[in-house]
C-alpha cells in the first residue's frame, strides 16, 4: 500500500515514452553540460539523446565520466543537423531569443509542449551551444521554436537546466490531483476524550471560570477538531494532558 | 510591436513576486550548485537567497565566481534551518524520497506549487545536501514535502535542475494560449496567381494530362492553401515559377 502511494508520485507508466523524443544538443562546449542534459533526460524518462559537432575533449569527457549514464554511452554522435533530426517528423528548436530576428514561428514552452505531445511521430529537440545557442543555420531545420518562459532575454538559462526544465513540461501532468490524505485520523471517542482531559486541565489551571464554562466547552470543543489529530498522535496529547493533571493534584 | 509580442513570451509583469520565496539551500557542498541556483532564481524572477551551514569554501568560490550574479552576492548566511525560516509563514522541503520513511505529508511538485502560489504570506523552500538531501531534523521544520515527478526513487536529480523546474513550476503559467499567428498570410489574388502558374508549369512539363487537368486543378488548388503562403514569401514563389517556365520555353 505504501509502495503504491509512493509511485503516484513518481511518473504513471503511461507517461512514459508517451513522447518519442530525440534530445539534439548542437556543439555543446562543456561536458558537464552534456552529462547534466543525459541526468535530466534519464530523470524524465527519455532515453534517445543525439549530440552534433561536439568539442570533442568535451564529449570523450563526458562519456567517459565514472557512473555516466548508460544513456549518455549510447549517445550517437551526428555529422549534422540534418543526419540528427532525419527520422523525425517534428523538429522544434529551443532559443532565448536575445535580440536576434527570428525567422520561425516562437512559442513559449508550455504551449510548445503542448503540441509536441499532440504530435504522433518521432519529434527532435533541438538545444544550441553554451555561448551561442542555435544558429541561423540549425534553426532551418526547425518547424518552430520554443522559449522558456524567463524574466528577460539577457539572461539564457543554464543548458542543463534549460533541458531538465523542457523535460519536465513535457512530463508533468496537466491537472495534479492533491492526493487523498491516507494519514489516519484518530477516532471520535479518543479525540473527544483529549477534549474533556484538556477542559479539565483549564478548569483546574483556573483558565476556565466554571460559571462561564457552558459555552467554552464548545469552543474548545471545535479547537480540537481543527487539529485533525491522527490515531498516532492521540496517546501522546493524552500523555501530556495526563502528566500536566497529575501535577496539579 | 514586435516587442510587445516578444514580451508576451517573457514573464509577464504580475507573476514576478506574486509569490514571496525565500530558497533556502541547506548544507551545499558544490560551488557549482550554488551558482547554478542562482542562475535559475535570476531567471525566473526569484531574489531571496539563504544557505544554511554551507561548506566554507564552496560558499565562498561561489560568491567570488566572476559574474556572480548580485543575487548570489546578497545570498543570507544562516546558522540554522530555524533562522533561514524564522519569517516564513509556510516551509516546505523538497525530497528526492529514496528508501526513507517519511513523516510528513508529500505531494507532487504540480500540486504542492500551486498551494504554495495559494499561500498569501512568505513561504521558504528547501533544498537539502547534494549527497543526502534534507536530514529528518532539517524536515521537522516543514509544513509540508514536494517532490519532483520523476522515473524512479533512486536517481536524485542535480541540485540545481530541482531548483531550476521547481521554480519554474512557481512561474509556469497554467493555461499557456497559443499566441496568435502573427505572420501576415499572402493575399488571396497573389496565392491564385501562385496557383495559376503552378498549374502551367505542370502542364508544361507534362505533368499533368490536358484531358484530366481540369479535376486536378481543384486539388492543387486546395494544395496551395494547405501551404499558408506569407506576404513575403509569395514574390518569392512566383519567381520560381516564372523561372521554371522561362527556362520551358
Amino acid at each position: 500500500l505504501l509502495w503504491a502511494w509512493l509511485n503516484q508520485l513518481s511518473l504513471p507508466r503511461d507517461t512514459l515514452g508517451s513522447v518519442d523524443l530525440r534530445v539534439v544538443l548542437v556543439a555543446p562546449r562543456n561536458p558537464l553540460n552534456i552529462g547534466a542534459a543525459a541526468r535530466a533526460m534519464a530523470n524524465f524518462g527519455f532515453s534517445r539523446l543525439r549530440v552534433v559537432n561536439p568539442y570533442q575533449l568535451a564529449f570523450r569527457e563526458a562519456k567517459s565520466a565514472v557512473g555516466a549514464a548508460p544513456l549518455l554511452a549510447a549517445a550517437e554522435e551526428c555529422p549534422s543537423v540534418a543526419a540528427a533530426v532525419e527520422d523525425c517528423t517534428l523538429v522544434v528548436g529551443t532559443t532565448a531569443v536575445g535580440r536576434r530576428q527570428l525567422q520561425h514561428r516562437l512559442w513559449r514552452l508550455e504551449a510548445g509542449a503542448r503540441m509536441i505531445k499532440r504530435h504522433g511521430g518521432a519529434v527532435a529537440l533541438l538545444f544550441g551551444s553554451e555561448k551561442f545557442g542555435l544558429s541561423n543555420e540549425d534553426m532551418s531545420h526547425c518547424h518552430w521554436l520554443i522559449r522558456i518562459p524567463t524574466v528577460d532575454f539577457d539572461h539564457s538559462m543554464n543548458l542543463g537546466q534549460a533541458v531538465a526544465v523542457s523535460l519536465y513540461e513535457l512530463i508533468r501532468i496537466t491537472r495534479a490531483k492533491l492526493a487523498p490524505d491516507r494519514r489516519k485520523l484518530a477516532a471520535s471517542s479518543d479525540v473527544e476524550q483529549i477534549t474533556r482531559m484538556l477542559l479539565e486541565v483549564l478548569k483546574e489551571s483556573g483558565y476556565l471560570n466554571p460559571l462561564t464554562a457552558q459555552s467554552s466547552e464548545q469552543k474548545i470543543r471545535r479547537l480540537v477538531r481543527r487539529f485533525a489529530i491522527t490515531a498516532e498522535d492521540a496517546p501522546l496529547l493524552l500523555g501530556f494532558l495526563r502528566q500536566i493533571l497529575w501535577r496539579f493534584r
